[in-house]
């Protein structure tokens, strides 16, 4: 079944304000087995609204459209799917007492204008409002299915929920989607395709997506269940895909990267410290982002400048002078020294140029090392990052952490 | 001028992810007073691309497509537009030899999927991609307007800063949208608004908005200009909403309160250290966002745990157990020690309790204590901030870098 959503309200078309009731209608839809095709956002504007509804009607099989409810002037989602459809709209007489008895009930007299929240398309059903007076309505017509939804997401969830999911789950006739997510980190997004894509278009009945932000790519895959289907399919693609991709998968259970090395400082009873230039804090930040992240989290040191690189950090002023603050000889003093500062059993570290200044043709912006030591144990990683500064530093708080992950793999 | 925004990928109909690149184009076609009429999210299926692209032509004049022109199969904004437009596409030599350079230059030679990206439509005007591989086209078709965009905001945003704009200003003959955003902190919504609308609102002429996010609202103000016009009326009300917002406004300029702060520092010439506990980072990386952040910032501690607190900040052991972690006595030792572990002319620290564990009837969930220090005086603030784990650490950073700002404000 093809659906679509179609968010109506101007305030949504200006550069402070997005749409965000199609991500909660979307989540609800494919729980029952059903994509969202197509989202649109249109102006408080009839003839935009007939214009978009007409074009989804070719096209589509279930269309949600939300907004365009209340009592005002420009309030037009009503008027107009009565005319795309060629319905009458008229008030009901039913929807009109339990209104005004929705205002008596809080000790006001209803204002005239409401009046219009009480109108009804021909052959709608009408959807209960519990949450606020704008009716939202169910319509049939030549087998599609027009909904139609209060704007505030207050009115709107419980809507959807307890209304508009029953009668999709008899139309969608016990499908559902599975769903599996790959989260990669260290390769571009054109490594992981060239390695994934021979694999993952040999399975077309699976719809797998590339999503690549900042230091982390997502492989999402999904698929179609019809009553009595299985997953072994999909699963057999996650076993071919994490074979060719290797321990660049860093998880599958949608975790982040944060997550999934805290659990591994857990599960082998480590504590860390992290000692941070480039990124000041990022890392750090990244870290306790996750609740409980203090069993094994100890705290760090921003050694922005080389005074704090020394006084806290004791890397020798000399090694600063001689192989430069952003050395892969620098990276491993400072993670020496914050695990030493703070007693952890590991230390992490990273220095770098995030620019815009401060690069030179032998050390040029972007370029990172990152360090890790166990005492017994240190390693480096060197890296150039493309991009701009939030870039080069978002993508060196992964490399850092990535780096992390790979020393306890190395050494479970 | 009528325009519509098209976001093709099918990652932007999921639940998890929403087109943001429409906010940034919205924001810059309307400072040319053009307005965007409909925006629609595509997911990569060449027909439905070429439904709505079919619609828009129809009703407007300019089209923004963003995404869809990676290397991939799924990528497939290039083909449907040549389709829809009955234009021709191939590979243009110009763009594959500047492609084949562009990852040569970087040691790498280009795969072989990528010379898709090198596919120009017939009469379409290359619009230059300087941080990335997928080339922008800017078409024009029977009196309307096409562009094609690259999805990644970092590749997007300068494109249509640089090379969009200075077209759309062309076609839409000196109309200009004026503007002004008053930013502001330690004020919530309700508050800014019970003392702004009396004001605004007898203003009808200039459209007044007002926006919340964790830790700062921002009131924005704009206004049509046709060719002529002047901005006296706008420039007053700034100021008479300046009148009763107070010092709570901390730029009139677009400015970001690390911004602010930052330079308030270095005009006073001082320097900055920081001891972050529940925030762990937040506080030193938004500081370091800032090109040119090291002439004042030295560095941090992240005491996350108590003994980081005794251990680098010299916080006394008996203090943490007699007030506890959370408390304006440790809160002032963090301040002060922190200053001197890394000899700055100001510390900073905060001490809070992020959740979602580790509250208590007295000390609950939410409750932050943030202080300052310049050796002679230091002063604390305390709030309970609701909100879960990452907005509480999110307005706690605000509630600090706004901490600063107030101590500074008060000795120039």
């Amino acid at each position: 079944m093809r659906s679509e959503i179609i968010a109506v309200g101007s305030e949504m078309l200006t550069p402070d304000h997005i749409d965000t009731n199609s991500l909660f209608i979307t989540e609800k839809l494919n729980e029952r087995g059903c994509m969202v095709h197509i989202k649109t956002v249109v102006g408080d504007i009839e003839g935009d609204i007939i214009s978009i509804l007409e074009s989804a009607l070719k096209r589509s099989d279930l269309i949600l459209l939300s907004g365009g409810l209340g009592p005002t002037e420009d309030d037009l989602t009503r008027s107009a799917v009565a005319k795309v459809l060629g319905r009458a709209l008229g008030i009901d007489s039913g929807l009109l007492a339990a209104l005004k008895e929705r205002f008596a009930s809080r000790g006001y007299k209803m204002p005239g204008i409401n009046a219009r929240q009480a109108e009804l398309i021909e052959g709608a059903e009408v959807l209960e409002n519990r949450f606020g007076t704008a009716p939202g309505m169910w319509i049939e017509d030549r087998g599609r299915f027009i909904v139609l939804l209060p704007g505030p997401p207050r009115e709107l969830k419980p809507m959807i929920e307890n209304l508009v999911m029953p009668k999709v789950e008899r139309l969608s006739k016990g499908k559902q989607l599975a769903k599996r997510t790959l989260h990669i980190t260290g390769m571009t997004e054109s490594e992981v395709d060239s390695k994934a894509a021979p694999i993952y278009t040999a399975c077309p009945s699976i719809q797998t997506t590339i999503l690549a932000s900042p230091g982390h790519i997502t492989l999402r895959l999904q698929k179609q269940l019809d009553e009595g289907d299985g997953c072994e399919d999909l699963d057999s693609l996650v076993g071919r895909l994490i074979e060719v991709l290797g321990n660049a998968v860093f998880s599958t259970a949608g975790e982040s990267l944060e997550k999934v090395v805290g659990r591994m400082l857990e599960e082998r009873r480590l504590t860390l410290a992290v000692a941070e230039s480039c990124t000041s804090g990022m890392i750090g930040s990244r870290i306790t982002r996750v609740p409980g992240s203090s069993r094994y989290f100890l705290g760090g040191i921003l050694c922005y400048s080389n005074e704090a690189k020394s006084a806290l950090c004791a890397v020798p002023e000399a090694l600063i002078v001689s192989a430069g603050a952003v050395s892969a000889e620098v990276a491993e003093s400072l993670a020496v020294g914050v695990r030493a500062a703070l007693k952890s059993s590991i230390g992490l570290s990273i220095t770098g140029i995030a620019g815009p200044d401060g690069g030179s043709e032998e050390k040029p912006v972007g370029l990172v090392y990152v360090a890790i030591s166990n005492g017994a144990r240190s390693v480096h990683h060197r890296r150039i990052i493309p991009g701009d500064r939030e870039t080069i530093r978002e993508r060196a708080t992964y490399f850092a952490l990535s780096g992390l992950r790979r020393f306890m793999l190395d050494e479970p």
